[in-house]
């Protein structure tokens, strides 16, 4: 009998999860979400707020009619789920509706976190999650001549960057001292600093936003001993997996703030694997591919191969995830900033010590015009000379680097393997003869030679 | 006592092995080369002849000086090798001195093999090879209305759009009946071959060049049945290696017409291993690291690694070549075209089944302006599962793809675990949030599955 599948989330996990177990013979498909869009890409927002892409409604791949006539998905937007009834296997939603299932994929994605600092209710202060988030933004900004970014992760650099284009002064306020924290080291992070501040945008780092000045409308914040006037706030401040579904069906959360799973993206509950559950995106804590341990990945692409695997599960099919090295990239201004893998701050809080070296290179042949500056720095474990981190910054091409890297990373590939074996394609308009990658491995291999370890 | 090496070759495999030497301890080193030109790529020579690079002399990285003087290798141009006395372990030049050493870098290359037609000495008739050639053939330009290329692998449609960006009436003639022949499969050639077609190039398929006319000067060819008015012949015909010093050495020679080497990039004489003499470069026939057998790569790419395997073998260091899988990429208009691994010819020459898919995207979101088409096709050992090739056609971007498609060759992967494990960045100025790559791993996993292989 095909299953019956249910789907709460209508994010990039959850829609992935819902046509995939359509691929995979599933019967009745449901999907419940409470946002009014479906089939976007929330990454794309800052482009939107930048110009760079013309409309919100650009980056909306799909209606719900599509899912329900090309794919025989019933999805219904705008729906709350008020609780999951597991003995009668059905999800009842606030306005008063009941689905069967024979498998439930949550999904439920995450929220941004707005630290509870005074304030955060004015007018003014908007999170960058939804694309009603983008359209608010948009509708302030001719209101707007200042503008303060809370987080100086990526989101909110290329919310910076976004607002900048637009003509505003802005400040970004950043709890830890240094920009792009925990995924990229304090070096890389320094370039990406450098290239927004000669964008014009100004940075007060090591101070956490402490209050929100205002009557009804925002006029400033206080980060630190420093004040900023401004007539909105961004929250970039990290996004917070949503967990009321979960918890009400009293599913094991891990240490990380998310649900643990299993290979098969099944949560636990008292220590035992809970049958025909699956989780998918932001919500999961899942394992990272790089080292023994959990990770929070929160990213689409993660999202994507999440929903997959619990789509195939979900229609009663078989795969498994296996763990992710969160690959990322973005893109602010004319820089393209990617990683993957551990960062050093990371790859100690796994306890890991690390040997690294960085190369300098250009996108192009040194003497091929129009060739843009690339720096990639590589990270090892120092005991084993495993390749455990990669950081990328430069004006092209950097994707697909992240993502060779990546492939070394998850084969477990040491430094020294990777200057034996691994090879890059060469032509003067699109590389060096010796990729930068290459070239920071055979640093790498050096450093690791230097210490007598093994390369 | 540091070793004193001696290398003969001036290229990209010549010149690395001369300066890995010199990093790893080597006492004198002395490098000779007929050519006038040192430290330069050939691979830019048609974007020169293009007037994407300005000048030849741009293309040169570091003149002999240099060399002298920074790392202390004795570069003799215009210099070439009489024979090799190994009993006395000295190369004796044609000028009639001679130079001891203690290990010896075979880099002699490869010259472009020029069919026996009637007429290819007539003036007009050039290869493309070195930087000499370039220039002669910038002189002939202001001569020339209409140009042939003979051959149409990616230097050949490197120079034809190269000779159409300088006005010319251009025609292709090709022995094969597709262009880029051998790494490139029929389906991906014709989306080159269109996109030549659509710059006005013409092609000749099917029809080796059979007579070249003129008195003096060309005036026309006979490929086929066609005639074709000329006033330019360009012949890129392939890369012979130069085997007159390992031939008068008594090296093996392999069955694809270069020297047979060890791991050690050693030759072998009589079955036997010749010590203290090393090989790397267009004159070598190494291992495949995609399938068991014999390869000539002849790329750049693979003249530095083994240059580089080679230098540290001679100065006494340990490194070995573990073979390739030959990552190209060439720039033919706007299009980036490039491969690694077998293709389905090359495959079937290996006697190994094939299974293919073709995924189609674009470089970015879907949405996000400025994305160029791109299009991937991946090929499985059919038995195995394990990916052996890949091919790209796009618009950008296609270097990085080659490289992790590379990776995943190299490490044996199958197209199922590639979809199960192998994760891509994402971000929608860089990438589709499922990359084109993971989409024709994912239909290429189906196919097997239909086979009703393991994937």
């Amino acid at each position: 009998m095909a299953r019956k599948v249910v789907v709460i989330g209508g994010g990039a996990a959850g829609m992935t999860a819902a046509s995939t177990a359509r691929g995979h013979g599933a019967g009745e498909i449901t999907l419940i979400t409470e946002d009014e869009h479906v089939a976007y890409s929330p990454c794309a927002i800052p482009f939107v707020v930048e110009g760079r892409i013309k409309d919100f409604q650009d980056i909306v791949m799909h209606t719900p009619e599509f899912y329900r006539r090309e794919r025989g998905i019933d999805v219904l937007v705008k729906t709350s789920v008020d609780k999951v009834d597991e003995e009668a296997r059905k999800v009842m939603t606030k306005d008063g509706r009941s689905f069967e299932y024979d498998a439930l994929v949550i999904a439920t994605g995450g929220t941004v976190f707005i630290p509870p600092v005074e304030g955060r209710e004015l007018k003014g202060v908007f999170p960058v999650r939804g694309i009603s988030d983008g359209q608010a933004i948009m509708e302030r900004l001719p209101m707007v001549h200042q503008a303060v970014v809370a987080g100086a992760g990526v989101i909110g650099l290329e919310m910076a960057v976004a607002l900048r284009a637009r003509g505003k002064e802005v400040t970004v306020v950043e709890m830890f001292d240094q920009v792009v924290p925990r995924i990229l080291d304090r070096d890389m992070a320094q370039l990406v600093q450098a290239h927004c501040e000669a964008l014009g945008i100004r940075f007060i780092l090591g101070a956490p936003l402490s209050c929100i000045e205002g009557e009804g409308s925002v006029t400033g914040v206080t980060a630190g001993r420093h004040q900023v006037p401004c007539q909105m706030v961004i929250m970039a401040t990290g996004v917070r997996a949503n967990l009321r579904i979960p918890e009400q069906m009293g599913l094991e959360i891990g240490p990380l703030g998310g649900v643990r799973v299993s290979p098969s993206l099944q949560p636990y509950r008292k220590g035992r694997l809970v049958p025909d559950v699956y989780l998918a995106g932001d919500v999961v804590m899942c394992q990272s591919a790089v080292l023994a341990g959990p990770t929070m990945s929160q990213l689409g692409s993660t999202a994507v191969r999440q929903g997959r695997v619990a789509g195939i599960r979900a229609a009663g099919g078989s795969a498994t995830f296996p763990g992710t090295a969160s690959p990322w990239i973005s893109v602010i201004g004319d820089m393209h900033v990617g990683g993957t893998g551990m960062s050093r701050s990371l790859a100690e809080y796994y306890g890991v010590k690390v040997a690294e070296a960085t190369g300098v290179g250009s996108s192009r042949a040194r003497y091929y015009p129009g060739g843009k500056d690339i720096t990639v720095k590589l990270l090892a474990d120092a005991g084993s000379g495993r390749l455990i981190g990669g950081q990328i910054v430069g004006g092209e091409d950097v994707a697909g680097r992240v993502n060779w890297i990546t492939a070394a990373i998850l084969e477990g590939v040491t430094a020294g393997a990777f200057v034996e074996r691994f090879e890059g394609s060469y032509c003067p308009p699109t590389s060096m003869v010796v990729d930068t990658v290459c070239a920071a491995a055979e640093r790498l291999e050096k450093v690791l030679r230097a210490q007598g370890k093994s390369v």
